[in-house]
């Protein structure tokens, strides 16, 4: 066997681009490379653009992928949470319209006993973010230092802050750059970020629910799968146990869209109550937390026990406990009455009777955010109080006159607007037609015992 | 007919990038305002990286290189040379090992009553640049401002100078930027940067000698083919005459390689003599200058014409006039052994007998970098004297030991390395082959008479 070795020439991030251009497969090392040198401040911001064009026209192999989200995992600090007994296991979702499961998971899995660290985000277009959410609770911080992140966790099973600095700074420096470059729509770049950030964590196994349909950013069911299977394989790669749902935002989820809306409808939830279909996907998605949490044999007897956890008021609980290790008032939790009101109501009528056939989720997300409850730009701030709250879904009956929504506002001319999205966006028709299944898809591996 | 006027919508760089990312056709105020806003610094260098790489991935359609050759054109001065009375034509080359036709061209085509306004570059890589062998005249002055320029051009009726910072300026920007992403090898840009420099003269027409072969930097003639037509398409379309020949740089041009030593050969042809593959070239491109410039009724005409005036010594003259108005000394082209020498030569000799088959052309030009001769980096200086003196082409018979070449160099190590370039890029076969045809296309429209 040969002693040479070859001498490592020194990187040239030209190459890595012209590489990667012309449809080659990148080395770990170039890739490792290139995202240190990026981070650090070497490779500038003008050659980084030009590779993320040429991965999004070129797309990467799963070896590539995962090169990329171990480089920017390890671009910062990694979680370690060893010291729990509890196996770590968190949900992430790729967004979509009053989708407000997280806020039920966190607590329910953690009264379930497994540990849920969760780190998430800002509502940014039509969608929003749990963090806004939270924030909607007066007082609580979701900026915790990592060592009262751990506290938190150590005493309630879970935690919910916002990323950290130290958490992958690359793609913290990379989605700036994506958002300004075109460069955000590629599921190879959107798995790296995601999965970077929540392995990270230092999580052992990761739920995935990727929304599909017309409030999602993947619209079509076909990119959802495929963004689906590219995060289960990229995080199995790397040694975690990775699920997928692909879950319906054909319209929004629940009924209350808005971030103190939002969370009287996780109350209602965590009661026992609520809508059916917001319900049923939590149930879906806390079925496999805690059935790759360990606690659950099979992902159905996890769905169970879930049930059993929201009837007791064991979740409640839970939620309530973590507010208040946060820094939550929990009186909005016992009267959530008490949580930010906007000052008017306007409803929005149907002009014709017949059901309810489809619904433009975008655009209901979009008339959220100019009511003043989501950002069209990261800078913009966001007001808790207003929302909307939908009286009909789609496949309900509706008559002349009768409300299909309430819109909670603050400001008159945001309200008119609002009123003429929603109005527009939802189709009426003299034809009854089912709304779609919740769950379009399952997408795991290893062989677990649904 | 409606009154109303669509609302131009505030530009924004990253639509314009993902619209090309997404393979969509831009509109030409949409090329005019980003290359306007990048030109002045709104646009800064990571947004127009990725605009880079989507063209080189995604191609452009005739309609959008044209608009971008003539935004890139809009972004500096257009010389106005309306004054002169004869017609303005231009040659460009896209760069090879020995092309030196240049040096002739400028001063015949000028000696038979075209005006011949020329802009050229230096070497890069391989290939040498005009004004490189150019300053190897002492005291040559490639810096001329535009008055000066223009008033040796109305004396002499040629004049050649490096680009100002006043012509073209985006596409100096630009070229900067292309070089360190990865985005230089796209006919597209290679046209708009060719063709809005070349057109920013201010001339009527421009014929262009396309390279295809080893030596090249474009290897296939379908490659150098698509380039011409591309380059001759968006000339028409901007109202100026264009044609291109496709022409041989499997082998270097002419026997000499080095700047002084590609002077002497310039004057060889000057004179009358010189290398018959050299000496056709330049007739040829001639032949269509004098012809595009109205002074000869058919192609073929320019070219006999052309004969005459080197026969005659009108051509050198010509050249001497406009080295003496360039501030040269002419004392060198009188007697070329005056110009810049290397202190010391080698051979680079046969070591089989046989015909010579093929030369790695871009291998040779690389040797002659090495010796000093040409820039691997941009801010490289260049030795003048040192250089190769080819003694076999393609075709012909050598015996073992005979030279194939002789190395001039000031440096030995230097000259070691080089000889074994030579030597390798030299194939030797017991079977004679027939050169390559020097020129191997045609690309003209508007029905010129050959």
């Amino acid at each position: 066997m040969s002693q040479l070795k070859s001498v490592p020439r020194a990187f040239r991030a030209v190459d890595v681009i012209r590489k990667k251009r012309d449809g080659g497969e990148l080395e770990r090392h170039e890739i490792e490379a290139l995202i240190r040198a990026y981070t650090v401040g070497e490779v500038p911001d003008y050659q980084m653009s030009a590779w993320l064009m040429a991965v999004v026209l070129r797309g990467m192999t799963r070896a590539e992928t995962t090169a990329l989200t171990d480089a920017m995992l390890r671009s910062g600090e990694v979680l370690d949470l060893s010291g729990l007994p509890a196996k770590k296991v968190d949900k992430h979702s790729t967004g979509g319209v009053g989708d407000k499961t997280s806020l039920v998971l966190a607590p329910l899995a953690a009264a379930a006993g497994v540990a849920v660290p969760m780190i998430s985000g800002r509502g940014l277009g039509h969608t929003g973010g749990t963090l806004d959410k939270l924030e909607s609770i007066p007082g609580f911080n979701v900026n915790l230092p990592v060592a009262e992140f751990r506290r938190v966790l150590d005493i309630c099973g879970c935690a919910m802050i916002g990323q950290t600095a130290e958490i992958a700074p690359a793609d913290r420096k990379l989605y700036a750059l994506r958002d300004v470059t075109g460069t955000v729509e590629s599921p190879y770049l959107i798995c790296a970020s995601i999965m970077s950030k929540k392995l990270a964590e230092g999580i052992d196994a990761l739920v995935l629910d990727v929304k599909t349909g017309s409030g999602a950013f993947m619209k079509t069911e076909k990119d959802a799968a495929f963004l689906a299977e590219l995060m289960v394989e990229t995080g199995e790669r790397m040694g975690k146990q990775v699920m997928a749902l692909i879950t319906d935002m054909d319209q929004p989820l629940g009924n209350m869209i808005g971030n103190a809306l939002e969370v009287v409808e996780v109350v209602e939830i965590l009661r026992g109550g609520g809508p059916k279909d917001l319900r049923d996907l939590c149930l879906e998605l806390a079925g496999w937390m805690l059935h790759m949490g360990g606690v659950a044999e099979t992902v159905d007897k996890g769905r169970q026990r879930s049930e059993q956890l929201l009837s007791s008021g064991m979740a409640l609980e839970k939620f309530r406990q973590m507010v208040q290790l946060q820094g939550g008032d929990v009186g909005t939790i016992d009267d959530p009455t008490k949580l930010p009101r906007a000052r008017y109501r306007m409803r929005v009528e149907s002009d014709k009777p017949g059901y309810v056939t489809s619904m433009l989720c975008e655009q209901i997300g979009s008339a959220c955010v100019i009511l003043g409850g989501g950002r069209a730009r990261k800078e913009d701030s966001v007001d808790p109080a207003v929302g909307i709250v939908l009286h009909k879904k789609v496949g309900d009956r509706v008559e002349c006159g009768e409300p299909l929504a309430t819109i909670h506002y603050n400001a008159e001319a945001t309200a008119q607007q609002a009123r003429q999205m929603i109005s527009a966006s939802c189709q009426i028709s003299s034809d009854a037609v089912a709304a779609r299944p919740l769950v379009h898809r399952v997408i795991a591996k290893r062989g677990e015992k649904y």
